[in-house]
C-alpha cells in the first residue's frame, strides 16, 4: 500500500551537516511536488484532504526547511538563503525537476526558487502569497495573532488559525474547524514545533520581502514557469490584491480566487482546489 | 440525434410584438444556460467549442435581444431595459429558472437581469466584462476596432476581433484565427448582422453603464446568485481590473484569469473553460 499524509515515516537526508526533515508519500512515479509551507509550519500542518488529493497522481514531498520543526541547522534570515536550502534539500534527494506548491512565505521562497533554478521547477502553484514589495496587511488583528503560541503546544492555536486563515462566516469557520481536525489525524511521528529561533528569522525574511528592489514587481517578471496563482476573497495576512498582482506581472501566470474565504482557501476547499490544481499541472497553459 | 450550434434551426418567439430569434441545442433536461452576447453580436458570434461544450450535460439557449441581428424591435438604450427584455423572453419559453453566462455587454445585462429577477437566474457566468461604474478603457485602438465594420459583411473583421479579443502573441492570435473559423462553421440559417441603430443603442447602455450610480460599486454587493468572473490577463476593451473588482464585491464570486489573453479568452481556452463553468455550474460554491 502507498504512504500517506499520515502513515509516511519522517525521513533524513543531510546536506552541509544539516539534516533536513521529510516525507515522501502519494504515487510513486512522475513528477514530485514539493510543498513549502508557511510561517512557522511543519510537515504536520498541510491539510491531508490537500497532500493526499495531490498524491493521488503524483509523489508529494514535505520537507521542513533549515532549522524549521524536525530539520536541524539555523533558519535563515533571506528567503533567498530559504530558496538555496530547498534547492540543496531537493538536489539532496537527487530529484532533477518539481513542481512546486508554495504557501504564504513558502510562496516568496517558492518564487525565488523558480528565478534562482528554473530548470529545476517545471510548474508552480503559489497561494496566499505575494511579491517582493507587495503591500503589507493592515489588518489590526493579524500581526498579533500570528505572532501568538499556544502555551501547551508551542504552537498556533485554534483561535487564530480560524482568524487567519478563515472567513467570519459560519461556513467558513466550519471549514477551519473540519481543517483542524484532519490536520490532527496525524499522531504518531509528528514534527516537534518550530523553536523562537525559527520565528524570528522567518519574521527578518518577510519584512526583507516587503523592501521594494529596483523597479518595482520587475523581479517576477523573469519568473519563465507556468504559475497558478490561488487566494481566497479576503486575505487578512497577505493581502488578496497582491495574488492579482502576481497573476499580472507573472507571465504564465493563471490566477483563481475563492468566495467567501482566506488565507487558507486551500484548506477550506481542498477537493476544488486539489481538482483545480491537478487540471494546472497536467495542462497546457 | 441532439441539435448542435452549426444545426440547431433557428426558431422565434412573439412578446409584445417583438420577434425573439433563438436557437435551443444541447442536452435536452436540466437548466438551461441562456447566453447573452456583446457589443453588436448575435448568436453566430459565439464559439461552437463553448457552446457545444456545456451543451455536452445541459440545454444550450442563444437569442438575439431586441432589435439584435434576427430579432425584431428596437434596441433600448438602457441596460436595464435589455434586462427586462431578457427576462420577458425567458418567460416567454415558460422556464422558471436559468444559469446565464454573459459576455461584455452581455455581462451587464446578466448582472441586472440577476438582481432583478433573483429566483429566475440560478448561477451566474460573467465574461469580459464589468460593475456598474468601472474604469473605461485606456486603449487607444479599441474604440475605432470596436466601431468598424467589414463593408462587406456588415460585421467587424477578423482583423479587428484579432486585435479586440486577442493577444499580439503568436500563440493568442493563433488561437484567434482558429476561433474564428470554428465561429464561420456555420453557413446556413444564419443571422443577419446588427443594424447602425442597434450599435447606436448599445454604444449609449454602454456609456451610461460607466455612470456611477450611488456608492461605488455597492449595487452589486446584492448579487445573490453564486457568480464565476472570467477573464483574460490584459482586456483591451474592458479592463482586466474590473474583473477583479466584480469578484471583491459580488458575495459569493470566484475569479479566474487566465494568461496572455484578452476579452475573448474564452474563445481563447474553450476547453478549459468550458471545464471550469461546469466545475463551476455543477459545484457547491
Amino acid at each position: 500500500m502507498e504512504d500517506t499524509h499520515v502513515t509516511a515515516p519522517t525521513q533524513f537526508v543531510e546536506v552541509d551537516e544539516m539534516k533536513f526533515a521529510y516525507r515522501r508519500f502519494g504515487r510513486q512515479t512522475g513528477i514530485p511536488l514539493l510543498f513549502l509551507q508557511h510561517f512557522r509550519g511543519g510537515m504536520d500542518h498541510w491539510d491531508p484532504a490537500v497532500t493526499d488529493g495531490f498524491g493521488g497522481d503524483r509523489p508529494v514531498l514535505l520537507f521542513d526547511n533549515a532549522g524549521v520543526a524536525g530539520s536541524s541547522g539555523e533558519t535563515p534570515s533571506t528567503i533567498e538563503a530559504m530558496a538555496e536550502h530547498a534547492a540543496a534539500f531537493v538536489g539532496a534527494l537527487g530529484l532533477s525537476e518539481v513542481d512546486v506548491l508554495g504557501f504564504s512565505i513558502g510562496g516568496y521562497v517558492s518564487q525565488t526558487l523558480a528565478l534562482r533554478y528554473p530548470s529545476l521547477v517545471r510548474r508552480l502553484i503559489l497561494v496566499g502569497t505575494g511579491p517582493r514589495g507587495g503591500d503589507p496587511s493592515h489588518d489590526p488583528k493579524s500581526a498579533e495573532y500570528a505572532a501568538s503560541t499556544d502555551p501547551t503546544t508551542g504552537e498556533s492555536g485554534l483561535e487564530a488559525f480560524l482568524y487567519l486563515f478563515f472567513r467570519p462566516s459560519e461556513p467558513s469557520q466550519a471549514a477551519g474547524r473540519a481543517f483542524w481536525e484532519r490536520r490532527h489525524r496525524r499522531t504518531k511521528d509528528v514534527d516537534p514545533p518550530s523553536s523562537p529561533q525559527t520565528m524570528a528569522a522567518q519574521s527578518a525574511a518577510a519584512a526583507e520581502w516587503r523592501q521594494i528592489r529596483g523597479e518595482r514587481f520587475s523581479e517576477i517578471k523573469a519568473i519563465s514557469q507556468p504559475t497558478l496563482v490561488v487566494n481566497g476573497h479576503h486575505d487578512v495576512l497577505i493581502p488578496t490584491s497582491s495574488s492579482y498582482i502576481l497573476s499580472q506581472h507573472i507571465p504564465r501566470a493563471q490566477l483563481i480566487i475563492y468566495p467567501d474565504s482566506g488565507h487558507g482557501a486551500l484548506f477550506q476547499f481542498p477537493e476544488l482546489f486539489v481538482t483545480h490544481g491537478r487540471m494546472f499541472l497536467e495542462g497546457s497553459l
